[in-house]
């Protein structure tokens, strides 16, 4: 397959590496020459296009990796410029916008939950999606073919895609990486304002491990986050209200000393950070599961959502067309068997012959 | 010298293995007698004491281990229990409490900057306090000989021992450690709620590393850190109103949609995590001050305390007094030859002689 990627840093080198690695070939553009010669010498592209066109030409699959604020112009025009059978998804990180802008059968919104503290092709890796999970954000809109070929190329890369909701997805996110982000920023300011300010420009003292920790991310890259923070500010601000109030709860325990609810608080705390990291757990043993569609447009978008709602992890997926391309098959693959019982009573719910082989 | 240590569990533990790896003799004592043959069993001890008396016999210095709030207890019948030559310490993460208790020349405050997520002597490692700052509180009240007997012994143990103000600890830990650890609680407790609670009940989505790392500490131990919220309460509930202020601010910045505002705010929070960070640096060289003393109460931990709030770390230091025990000779040894310096210009304007040799 000809995979097209714009923009060749951290993100779109490390698709072009992996792209490259299972055969496909790869065309990078990007504004800067030089990056883009780097890219090349590399190995992350086969081929360092002049413009957007070229990049496209014949491409199935087309990645545009631009900071957050720059995706909605980038998707347009590869939208623009790509052919009818192509495949254009993005990897930004806030998905609700440019999913109301790019509003185009092609386009699958995306978002791969990878990336490093440092930023650049230099860094790309080959590995840098191994396990990692990929969000997409397919529509009623979304085509079934391509959105199946989307998957399925991410899942060849090392990637386990899963659809989700965009909103969900925004709210999500909002709430475990842009708040954490927020928190770890003020936390660095105020540590530096009450520690150095009181006696006048007295040293810092050494801290512990918990305080490094808790602002690993503040100050992340500017030029990215100030993007991010605004994109999905209606979110954030939601989310930072949220933690006001629970702060204030916390503010009133320790004030009134009431030993018996500031344990409870941390019971519940430990609890609930078991209950979101387990959440992203997958089983080892894969079921395939059947189903027969119709050829109308959002079926394939409707299942994986469906699924992804429930948490079912879609390890794999095919779409065998019937001959008249009026109805067909969806072969889905899934992880566990729980969960493979799930997803047939789901998918049968739906009005969906299904069968596992 | 004979050590006691009173509470064989992580800290107790190690302080033991690094002691007697030092070859010293070293007593513990505890409430549960299996914990205490397994802390013999494990090296950590020498002797599993029946009582108090027995630990603290002939000891030279005395560790109380127990969790905050049971330290004032602990260290009062240490205390009565030592002979009057025999320094004795603790290790609790707040000390304002026990500082103003435990109101005896042969007491000193402690906190060392390590542990682990782990607890019981079982995990203890002798090496857990190599290069961690060990805070001191000294008083006016404490006796020079002590501190120095102190100082010398966790130094011995690889630990850096770094004397400072109670209340500037008090009000540090509140910002860099109690005030991570409750906005890890709300983070944690605030994922859970938003994410699993909007549709019913739905398995929560996978999150990326940034959520990760920021709740690490979310629901630490509840015995323990119930104590350290409710003992240092009045510090951490200032930091919260800090925090409430601040995140305050970025909302506004959010809602008013102000790039640059949000930009100024990230550079700056990256800006003071490095501040912070390398406040805890220390230089490599070290450089011997020689301080002449008059034998008056209080001026060991005054000389500490006046290089420790200037940030200047004491590697080693030695007490020599003269023959009639009226005055004598601190020698210090300081890291960096700028901190040397500082310290001989520090000590100089304290009014004592100080020599480089």
């Amino acid at each position: 397959m000809r995979v097209a990627v714009i923009g060749v840093g951290l993100i779109g080198g490390s698709l072009g590496l992996a792209a490259r690695a299972c055969g496909h070939e790869v065309r990078g553009v990007g504004r800067d020459p030089e990056r883009l010669a780097k890219a090349r010498e590399l190995g992350a592209i086969d081929l360092a296009a002049g413009s957007l066109e070229e990049a496209l030409a014949g491409a199935e699959a087309c990645f545009c990796c631009a900071p957050v604020g720059a995706l909605s112009g980038q998707v347009a025009a590869a939208l623009e410029a790509a052919g009818r059978d192509c495949v254009v998804s993005d990897v930004g990180s806030v998905k609700g916008e440019i999913v109301a802008t790019a509003r185009d059968e092609r386009f699958v919104g995306g978002h791969p939950l990878a990336g490093a503290e440092t930023a650049g092709v230099e860094h790309a890796r080959r590995d840098l999606f191994a396990g990692a999970t990929w969000y997409l954000t397919p529509t009623e809109r979304t085509s079934g073919v391509l959105y199946e070929r989307l998957h399925r190329l991410l899942h060849e890369l090392g990637a386990r895609p899963a659809a989700i909701d965009v909103g969900r997805h925004d709210r999500m996110m909002a709430t475990v990486s842009h708040l954490p982000h927020v928190l770890a920023n003020v936390l660095a300011a105020q540590a530096a304002g009450s520690l150095g300010g009181e006696d006048g420009g007295e040293p810092l003292p050494a801290t512990g491990p918990s305080f490094r920790d808790a602002t690993r991310v503040a100050g992340a890259n500017s030029a990215i986050w100030t993007d991010i923070y605004l994109s999905n500010r209606a979110a954030l601000i939601e989310q930072l209200d949220e933690t006001a109030r629970r702060l204030e709860a916390v503010r009133a325990a320790l004030a009134a000393g009431s030993e018996s609810d500031l344990r409870a608080w941390n019971e519940d705390a430990r609890a609930a950070r078991q209950r979101v990291l387990d959440g992203a757990l997958v089983g080892d043993e894969v079921h395939e599961l059947r189903i027969s569609v119709t050829n109308e447009p959002g079926v394939v978008a409707r299942l994986a959502l469906e699924l992804g709602r429930a948490g079912i992890n879609i390890a794999d997926m095919a779409l065998y067309p019937a001959a008249d391309m009026r109805d067909g098959v969806v072969a889905v693959w899934v992880a566990g068997e729980e969960p493979a019982r799930r997803a047939q009573e789901l998918v049968g719910a739906l009005g969906h012959p299904v069968a596992r082989p």
